[in-house]
């Protein structure tokens, strides 16, 4: 059996931390961290839905993503100052929002929007995967706000959400890859999975070589194995269960 | 057992038609029809390579992706007159280039870039796929043509790739959703493959409720199958095997 | 008497082809081909006029021209990732709006837009003109299904109108310039006419040495000739006259 | 016969004032009233060139076109504020570049660039001719700058070029067309003569009904009537014969 | 004492030239001169007001800074062509903005908009100071301009304001710097003041050594003098008192 | 004496809390907290400078600033998703620029360049003066950082900066505003004080009337007191002194 770089064993998680109500202003917030990767979610309520939903009584949650410059090793671009959002910027900031609205009744929340802001603070390999999972706590935090000002009536949300990359290094599948790991592997996939143990979203890329069959049910494996703890850690920034 | 939407089989491809050589200027071409979704893919050879790769000895492979303005039910923006484009073509573009470079050796190439554009000139459900397709063909038009210049030695393509969507419909697995299909499924996935049977990307997303692990093997063993015809449309298009 | 690069006799048309209804879902389409130069053109019905408009219960035609990457020898950038469109571009768009209100009743169309998207598939010169030839017979199209849905009551177009570029080669003034020709010419005009003859544009440029008032003549002669074929093509391929 | 709008007869320019050397740092400046039109014209050497033409050995002349927010009756948006140019400020500018260059020896520069900026300060009609006109006066005095600095040896512009417009107004034609006159003409034309008489450019379009071979040489005759005028305002600015 | 770079004494403005009604088409305007800087100051007025004021009864007066491309030394790049104002561009119309506002009665002038702008003909210094001054004159020019046509019941600038530069050049402070004086300066300050004698704004910056207090409130002096001189300028521009 | 709205005295300072080596990545770093708001400072080090300075032998100093969408009671705009800085944002960013510069010796740093980010996670007031504060902090570490790397010989920073807000409550001088103050104040002021106690940035605003020359005396004596309890925090955050 290989030792992966990190040294975990293979079915480790890293040192998980769910931290609720650290924005101020936001009516939910929570700050993660998954080892080194640290990221600030706040959930924002807005009482107006994007122009394709008005009038149709049913409310609307988005995401958005951003990187600190220096949360790399080396510093990156402000997409601010460059004027555009990167590819990858988009593309994750639209794999939160499918996520999120996922396990969200959107009838239920009425004409309002909930928007998702994931900002990165520190990075090190798995952002977009802890972005979901500590999204999931700003969210339920938002909507339990909105109940107690009884601007909606029933929990919104159906189903917890989590979501943890798992990747292949020197054929073996390792749970929740670190940038390090991430960059040697063969393959990495992203899980994003409910409560229920439901499947939301798989993305599975080969670096290198192709993957089999078999080694996409081992990810998928890793995948419920982590995202389990998971769940109990968010149950536990919100108070429930 | 149902019957979906197209009135096709659940394991029936569109009509497919793989049509090579058709771009005058282009180094490789091929356009592609799946059913009504009719795809130009051309490939571009040029003489040098990204910054990053500068001094590598290695080549590189990248891919554009657009739709004409009227290639839809209703009209689209036009991205250029916009002056961005889409998250969503950002996503698609990222993703055909990794596909082909899976399977192409870039060190083979020596340091030449090869861009392949895929221009959607009608859509009707699975465009993302079809480019891939079509953009095979194209890429190993372009190589055959380097060959015959005698710009690089052997043939880079180490094998093939294709994609196709499977989605779920009305709890059953179906292959190559059209634009109809597509917008009534559950669940849609897309999945990368090479001809050695190889997993190059799996992406898999629930549009209401999650969908189950046997759901998405389910799903992996249509694509298998689409994808083996998919294979042999190619190499009849260029001419091998 | 010189012979120009192409070989043609300075008064001939390089060979036509206008083919009516090839885009699935557009209102109007013809996709255009003179010689190499191929050119897609769709016309776009929407209910609703540009602000300047509203309430006038006047219609609106307007056009958007654009170029897949690799049309021409050499790739050019896609507008939609610089993020803006060239002067060219604009100009041209501008140019093909122009002409066409000028053979529409605007006020016959009561308050609706049709957008004409000019593509160009494969660009070997003229590909303006091309585009204003083309876009005539789609917007023809266009208003003949507005008139079987009984959107308006009358053909609101009141003439045919056609463009040809000529040029003066060694001297010589020569019809229809391709690519070579064009580069290699002394002056360049693109001429838009009606069917009835009048002139809706003359655009003439010296390339070199500046052009003479009897050098003018001989082109707008030309033209004329040239736009006589273009309007029996184009009613062959609306099926009038 | 007709009154036009402006009183004037059919064949009479605007008041022109040609004030050379007006702005403090430019190699070669001019500001150009016609009527209440103004526009400032500043020529700017640099001792480079495009990338298309290092290592030529030629040089390059281009122009850029402005106009202030207020220049107009009721005020523009900035362009700077809207963060791109129009497509008619493209287009105008590339005209100016174009004229200017059919008159200049590019190779008698050597390598070096000058750009026209002409700025509208007040427009009532014809700014693009107007900056034609001024600027050729602007280039005059950087190429005797250049001259006086040994930069360059010999004078690089070969001819005079100016422009005017001219229009049809109430089946008349009419020299040099003020905003109001514009606006009410059935064709207008622009006509970028140079002052041996050669034809530049030349840009008719009908506003409403098309125009006539008759007319368009009509319209040719006023304006070298008109250019034969401003051709001595220039001498006299730059103070040669 | 020393001698500063222009020769002026250290309390000396320079030559200051306020020239009324400049523009054909604005409801107010000035031409200001300060030495060889120059700056044309229009004055728009609109029948709408910023969204946020809308229903308030209350008014809003703005500015826009522009710089023709070679009023410096050395061309600079149009703004219009780069796609965005820069950051210095920015902080001046906020600047001149909030220096005329603080003189207006923003309830007086009902639910309008003025819009200044101050474009830059020629540079040698203190351009944004100038700005200030010359608007101030349009501002009053297009108020009187809207009294005349019973648009507003009453005058609705309480006071006037005006700005300078002042700087130390070798430890003394010295009034009105001029480009070059501004480029050796140790400290530059502007200073905003109004007919009154209060202090509306004060940027301070050292650009080498820090300065002391003494040396802030000697700058102060200086121009609070030479603000004074303008005063007069402003009230014989617009002819009052 | 009247009570401001926090409470505190005239003269109080919020609770500082300056939290050194706080972001894994980055060269230097610092968290600053005054009272509610936050702003997380790092500074980035890259062996290489602008144009302007390259072969100059001598560095530079530089700043971005940004604020997280949610920092303030309502959500803001993500300027990476607009497409542009604010003037607002490029304001600050050139102000914190300027301050850092002036207490470094930018020739002592050699050829290489440092970058402070400035992101408010926060805001209540105050965010551009505890980016400086606090930026400084980052700088110094950074410097360290280089000194222990043997990539500089001596320390290039000559003194401290620190910054604080002051402004006119009810006629009276108070210190360091907070987001509800600052909305209130009559006046507004920034002061960029060094240790030795020279000024480098004055910028003082009158929000409503003007302010008097004693009153910006009273706001100065004041930033004096504020700036040195801050200077004492930042030398304990650096452990010196």
């Amino acid at each position: 059996m290989t030792t992966r770089p990190s040294g975990r064993t293979s079915d480790a998680l890293r040192h998980v931390v769910l931290e609720p109500h650290v924005a101020r202003h936001a009516e939910g917030s929570c700050r993660i961290r998954m080892g080194n990767t640290e990221v600030l979610c706040t959930a924002s309520v807005e009482a107006r839905v994007p122009p394709f939903l008005r009038g149709s009584g049913q409310g609307w949650v988005t995401a958005e993503y951003g990187m600190l410059p220096r949360a790399t090793h080396t510093r990156g671009d402000r997409e601010a100052a460059r004027g555009k959002q990167s590819g990858r910027t988009q593309e994750i900031q639209r794999l939160i929002g499918r996520s999120l609205r996922a396990v969200t009744d959107l009838k239920a929340m009425g004409e309002m929007s909930i928007t998702l802001d994931c900002d990165v603070l520190t990075a090190d390999g798995g952002t977009r995967c802890a972005s979901i999972t500590g999204a999931w706590v700003a969210l339920h935090l938002a909507f339990r706000h909105c109940l107690s000002k009884n601007v909606i009536a029933t929990m919104p949300l159906k189903d917890q959400v989590a979501a943890v990359s798992c990747g292949l290094w020197q054929g073996e599948a390792v749970l929740d890859l670190d940038y390090d790991e991430d960059s040697k592997a063969q393959a990495d996939a992203n899980f994003v999975l409910t409560g229920k143990g439901g499947l939301v979203e798989v993305q599975g890329t080969a670096e290198g070589e192709p993957f089999s069959e078999a080694q996409l049910l081992s990810l998928l494996g890793l995948a419920r194995h982590g995202t389990g703890q998971l769940f109990r850690h968010q149950r536990a920034a919100v108070g429930i269960g």
